[in-house]
This record gives C-alpha cells, structure tokens and sequence, in this order.
C-alpha cells in the first residue's frame, strides 16, 4: 500500500508540474525536488517520465471510456444519454484537474501509448456521435449539423478542467444540471 | 516590405512549430532550421523566442478586442451580438489557426506582455458577460447561470484552431450559422 501511494504521489507531483510548466519542459529531477526527495529515489516507483504520462493519461481515457460503455448500453433517452456524459464529465474532471489538464495538453508526448489513447479517444467521440444521431432520428434532437454539435459539447467539456473552481465547495449536481441544461437547450429565452 | 514578409514568415514559421513541440520545446535554432537558414540570421528581424511570443499573441488579443469594441457599440440585438462574436471567432481563427493554437496554450510564457494580455481577456470577457446580462434583462436571453453560459460559448469558441478543417474550402459563413444556432438554440428537438 505505501508502495503505491509513493506512486500516485509521484504521478499527482507530476500532472501539477505538467500543467504548470508544459510536459517537455519538465524533468524527473523537477518532480524529485517538488517532492522533497532525490531524483534516483523515483526510479523506485516508477520508470521514467514516459510512464508517469502513460499512468496520467491511459487511466482517464479508460475512465471515461468505461463511463460511455455503460451510458451507451443504459436505456436511457438519447437527451439523458447526453445529461449523463456531461455528469461522466464534470465527476471525473473535478476529481483530478491537473491530471485532465495533462490528458488536454500532453496527450502528444505519448509514445508507445500513443496508438491506442488515439483509438480510444475515437471511439469516444464516435459513441457520442451515435446517441446524437439516435437522437435525430428518434425526433429527440434537433436535425442540426451533427459535427458542430459534437465539436461544441466535446469542447465545452473537456475545457472543464480550466474552469472548475477548486473549491472543495464545488456543486457537482448543480452545475451538471445547469450545464446540461446550456448544452442542450441554448442559451435562447 | 520585404523586411516585413521575412519577419511574418520568422513568426508564422515559430507558430507552427510552438503547436507542434511546445513553446518551450522550441529554440531559435529549430526556428531557423525550419526556415533553412542560419540562427545568427534570425536576429537580423527579430530579437528573441519572447519577441516571436509576443509578436503572435498580442496582435491577435488586440484583434478580438477591436472587434469586441465594434460589437459592443453596434446597435444589434444581444443575440445579434453574440453571433456577430461567434463570426469573429471563426473568422480571426480560420486566418490563423497556428496563432491561435499559440494564443490558447503558450500564453503563461509571455514575460514582460503578461498582464497586457490578461487584462485584454480579461475585458474581452467582461464585455461578453455583459452582452448575456443584458439580453437577460431584455429578455432575450434565458434567466440561466451567466457564468455557465459564458464557459460554455467561449470554451467553444476557443476551441475552434482544433477543429477548424485546414481545407481551402471551409465555408465561414456556414459555419458561423451552424455553430450560432447550436450556441444559442442547443441542439434540443
């Protein structure tokens, strides 16, 4: 158990020094020092920054893919789908922003991992293009562009992690009900 | 002029390389290499890394607030005013998505132009929030959480360098109209 808390405080020290500074410009020896420690002390957790991205990285794309396989296969209406992926947002965002900022912004330094966040990143965005033309079809959804749709809710949600407040305060359930509400009907009286 | 055509392909040139690396991944060496002529040369138009930053991200601030400015002092309806800002979006970052890739992810390395910028979005989103104020005091705007709108529309907005489609053939106004609708109306039925 210490051993993997040693390691999620690597990754945590990591995702913030990420954000702050940029992936690149960050070295092994950065995160040692922000932690307190010697550089070769984190070689015994974890093997090199690559890994410390992987662990970042593959590790929410799987959350949030998890999050889609049980709202795509939920009998839920094509506009609950999409309240419960604005949920799935907000949740997992406010949970880790740091590690969502890197996921935002760092998700091109992957290396070997690259192919398959690649692939699941897809597939998200080709669940979430199903539930709106399921949507459309069943008279659910406005027959809008269906690609400007995507691109404006994708956007909004993944800027989540810019705007939530990191106030321990923050409201989950209301501003997932008034985002939802924004994204899906407009900002028209 | 052609003083002024090396020093526009010296920034345009750093624009695509800052997306593509990083600003701080990128020296005046990799600059110059790109543009297949020698660092020292680089100099001759152009005196730093911080120089090229500034040059890229400020001359844009300073776009969207003068068009900012004409909105804001038009006479439209405040719905008008908000798809006249989704126009300005499209149209500023469909001349320059490199620009704007720099604008949204290497801001916190300007130096000394810094609080410049902060304040110039910082009024920009000023002005945004009172055009969504008024037009609910004028009733046409829903009474919806003011903060949760502006997040949503400029999360968008900003985010259109990563999706605007490279192609020659993006039509603007389609665009503006299709992303307008969906802003404003939601993509509800």
């Amino acid at each position: 158990m210490k051993e993997e808390s040693r390691k999620d405080e690597i990754i945590n020290t990591a995702a913030k020094l990420f954000k702050e500074k940029g992936y690149s410009a960050v070295t092994m020896r950065d995160i040692a020092t922000a932690m307190g420690i010697k550089a070769a002390s984190l070689y015994n957790h974890i093997s090199s920054k690559q890994e410390i991205l992987k662990e970042i990285i593959i590790s929410l794309a799987e959350e949030f893919t998890q999050g889609m396989e049980f709202i795509k296969s939920s009998n839920f209406s094509s506009i609950e789908k999409l309240k419960k992926i604005v949920s799935l947002h907000i949740s997992i965002t406010s949970q880790n922003t740091y590690g969502m900022a890197s996921l935002n912004n760092d998700w091109m330094h992957l290396e070997e991992q690259l192919p398959y966040y690649l692939k699941l990143r897809s597939n998200y965005e080709n669940e979430f293009r199903k539930i709106l033309k399921e949507g459309i079809k069943k008279n659910e959804i406005a027959n809008s562009d269906v690609e400007v749709m995507l691109f404006s809710m994708l956007s909004t949600l993944r800027s989540l992690y810019i705007w939530i407040p990191k106030k321990e305060d923050l409201n989950s359930e209301e501003l997932s009900n008034n985002l939802s509400h924004v994204l899906i009907n407009g900002i028209n009286k």
